[in-house]
């Protein structure tokens, strides 16, 4: 079985595992196992045959701006129609609207198996995607109609555009303008770091873009817009594409530096509510980030556990040398590696049911709790997604030596491609505050307490001889006590919560993994999977400690520390 | 003041306050602080005026192998015969063999300003110095003289194949043959990661070469040889350039596999003591290692730096954005990687030093200690320096954001380039093998009680109120506990060790960094290298229990675990 539908086959089994499945087939009786499955291996099929073939290339070809316009690499725009034609792009938007209807989980286990097969060209079905969902919810009927059928037909494409040169994770002093003259609304500014913001895979495209309407500060004067490249009597939008950026991978994505010079566009929603309605958008955009990690991190651990059983070095001189997956040594780190990846796996799962479970959820408190435990996980997914994707990689790396280095195989391809993702759809440094200011400060605790109370739930029961719960059920705990002295900064000591937002969503992601690699040891019937939770639940009390301690370091001198190191000039 | 010479200023600085200095300058009069200041000011002079414009363009560039020869980028060649002409090649070379008879130390204070110009480049002098520290020890008096003035003076160069398709870790397994015909040796076989085995930066090419000379099984067989790429008679000899490797970075050097077709030779040393001779030059490469990820590391650490004080983001949105250097994320994120490059600066040298004053060293027993001391250094320096460039080229990619992932920084690069320093040179896994089972195992950790001895020594002599000192004691006494267990795994219970070996070598390098973070709190007349060496030793003893719970739990059931998750086929 290749590397694909094994990965589509594991995410059957660990959907089927994860405790808000039942609930989620009650609704849908229709997406028994042998569906799900059925509906994965196409996804398999598709990633592999289609999006696979163009990846390699891409990366070598990149993108070109010739005359004012984008042209993707070769062979993504047949590609990108085909994923629009079987239906992948639009999985989880309504059918009414030109989507398939099925659950966000299911569509997050095809992503990953796409993003898998070629990262660069699923970006623009990522925002397109999202988008869908953005105009689905706040654009008016018209623009509805006109757009979300077409987005995921691959007729029309869209992006999103929030990023300026002085407003990167500083959403509020965006200064594009957008002003009503005549009528017709008018966008004015630079955008950059735009992916897709131009190119040739789809016959329109549309720009879902922030822009300030009102004096008022912050984020309370940005408006919504939708910005489409070409007017209604076919003349060219006022907008242009003044450059690609450079990067160090991700080549088959175009990342634009766009002006808008007054170009005509659409109001989305309400005014002064433009950052309130992205949102809806950015948590879809910030679950795809881990999704693509997840499936770049599968991909490179299957690459290294292939690579050990092949290559041949050591033991006694003698004699044959022996597959370098009898060394310890390199059983440890295919074990590290691995394990992570598997976790990860369970867990970008269990967060995408999460998300379909709220919209089956009647009773408004268990609904408020559940959009409460998205919301505090939502952080850790896209921070520990992206993270591990670029660390397996490395790792993967170390496992192949020289060999790995060398464009002969598609891991450095994948270290340079994944290293951005800690960096898009919100940095680390920002999701910590989200996760630490935000979800622990300002909203009480609701997701942790939901996370814990369901975490312990599920836990007690199931008893179990093999000291696995007793693992988790310590680092559930550990990670309370944390979050109650972390809770206590807000009055006391904001500042110290500055530094330890980061150690503290480390010490989150402990918690998760810990649930997650515990669910794994419960597969019985998946004993690989279920050995590999063994051994990242071992690890992780070990890990736990390092980031409390630094959690609890962080209320000391650290500025005093600074301010010595780097005086100001 | 320049990055460069800031860097330089530091080395001088540091040097002065290793307790090793005091002895190196009682033999060596003549480099008071002054002179040691001068050479490497100009040393940082010639790295940015000579190398760091050629480094960016190399990468973009790359070499290119046409009609069966490599040329190297545009401007190499002349930055190469600078360097040679300016002496900087055979720095520590005998002047009676075309070198400046300088210490060791301050080759490597020089070669890691070099390194921060232009790593591609400086990997060609890296290899004809090592090979001038070999061929002076081995090679006989016609050939020496023949061979070492010209690799200082630029006229020649030289290379270290070792690596074969199925002997990489694992040298023993060399099938390269030297055989000996009507009185010439010849060399048939292929060599693989030969690093500027062609190029045409110099008149001469030597590849200093192990190949098999008898059917003795493993390393006894090998025998060391200087392969010239050109006959005495000017004709070429049998080597063919087979290709280059296509490698994620590192564009400026050419990595070869190359063919040898009876290649004509010259025996070096005696037959069958290859690998044993080849350790002298293997050992000046792995420190040489260390100090190219120093370099890079200092480098995209004064990048992070600069960056945070111009970038202007947050804060009041009413008000002026604020420079991000004022977040308690962005500090924490630019303490920990600035604190990492300066221990390692202080570490680097130390280990520098200890190179010198075994050589100064008249007591066998003494030398011995120090001898074991830097055996026990060295797989540390090699392994954390390499690791050091690539995790701070990764948290300086992060404080930039999204601009270090583009070209527009050189950081990128550095990431690129510095990824493959923990592969060559010995992987991590095979450091962590010579660390826990030669130097602990084998040589009774004499290497590590030499270390321990002068680290408390040096601990010993100064008292202070800062809680420095308990830190650092501490940690050498929980590493020496740890050492003791690892030592016991010796006899009964061989395969926990490689399981263990690497989060063992790890450890170690805490108590190492333990060491030389203390040394910086000290340098009272360097408030920022003591504020930074304060928060590093404050971090350690949480990462510390980290590695050491890894190294306990190596004994359990890892094999059972990883052959249920890989089985055998």
């Amino acid at each position: 079985m290749t590397g694909f539908q094994h990965q589509a086959q594991t995410s059957a089994a660990l959907l089927a595992a994860l405790p808000g499945w039942a609930a989620l087939q009650a609704a849908r009786p229709d997406l028994d196992r042998e569906t799900v499955e059925a509906i994965l291996s196409e996804a398999a099929r598709f990633a592999e045959g289609r999006l696979a073939p163009v990846n390699g290339k891409a990366d070598v070809q990149g993108c070109q701006l010739v005359s004012g316009r984008v042209s993707a690499p070769q062979g993504f725009a047949e590609a990108y129609q085909a994923l629009a034609n079987d239906g992948w792009i639009g999985m989880d938007v309504a059918e009414d609207l030109g989507g398939q209807g099925l659950p966000v989980v299911l569509h997050t286990a095809a992503q990953m198996l796409f993003d898998r097969g070629c990262t660069s060209l699923m970006m623009l079905a990522g925002s397109s995607r999202a988008a869908s969902h953005l105009l689905a919810a706040h654009a008016d009927d018209a623009v509805r109609a006109d757009w979300v059928p077409a987005l995921c037909s691959g007729h029309s494409a869209a992006t999103i555009c929030i990023s300026e040169p002085d407003a990167g994770s500083d959403v509020g002093r965006i200064r594009t303008r957008g002003e009503k003259r005549e009528g017709i609304w008018r966008i004015t500014g630079q955008k950059i770091w735009i992916s897709f913001g131009d190119h040739d895979m789809a016959s329109r495209l549309g720009h879902c873009l922030l822009a300030r309407t009102s004096d008022a500060p912050g984020t309370r004067g940005l408006s919504l817009f939708l910005v489409p490249d070409t007017l209604e009597d076919g003349r060219r939008n006022a907008i242009v594409i003044e450059r690609l950026e450079e990067k160090m991978g991700l080549h088959g994505s175009p990342t634009c530096a766009m002006q808008f010079e007054g170009a005509e566009a659409i109001l989305i929603g309400e005014e002064g509510r433009g950052l309130a309605q992205l949102f809806t958008m950015m948590e879809f955009m910030r679950l795809q980030t881990g999704a693509q990690g997840l499936g770049l991190s599968l991909s490179v651990a299957d690459i290294a556990a292939g690579y050990i059983k092949d290559r041949c070095q050591g033991g006694d001189p003698k004699g044959q040398p022996l597959p370098i997956a009898a060394h310890g040594d390199v059983r440890r780190q295919v074990m590290d590696l691995s394990s992570k990846a598997a976790t990860l796996h369970m867990a970008v799962l269990d967060l995408a049911l999460l998300l379909d479970r709220i919209g089956l959820e009647p009773a408004p408190q268990a609904r408020a709790a559940l959009e409460a435990q998205a919301a505090f996980t939502l952080p850790m997914i896209k921070t520990f997604g992206a993270e591990t994707a670029f660390e397996t990689a490395s790792a993967a790396m170390q496992v192949l030596g020289g060999a790995g280095y060398t464009r002969e195989w598609p891991v450095e391809q994948v270290l340079r491609d994944s290293r951005v993702l800690a960096i898009y759809e919100g940095t680390t440094g920002m999701q910590a505050q989200d996760f630490l200011m935000r979800r622990l400060w300002r909203e009480d605790g609701a997701g942790l307490k939901s996370f814990l109370a369901s975490a312990r739930n599920e836990s007690n029961q199931f008893a179990s001889s093999d000291g696995c719960g007793q693992l988790l059920d310590a680092l559930l705990q550990d990670f309370e006590c944390l979050s109650a002295e972390m809770d206590g900064l807000k009055t006391g000591n904001a500042r110290a919560g500055e530094y330890a937002a980061e150690p503290y969503l480390r010490a989150g992601w402990i918690a998760v993994s810990a649930l997650n690699a515990w669910r794994l040891t419960r597969l019985h019937g998946q004993p690989r999977l279920a050995a590999l939770g063994r051994y990242r639940l071992e690890q992780l009390s070990g890990e736990f400690s390092l980031h409390a301690g630094k959690c609890r370091s962080a209320s000391g001198n650290l500025d005093d520390l600074f301010e010595t190191a780097f005086p100001p000039a």
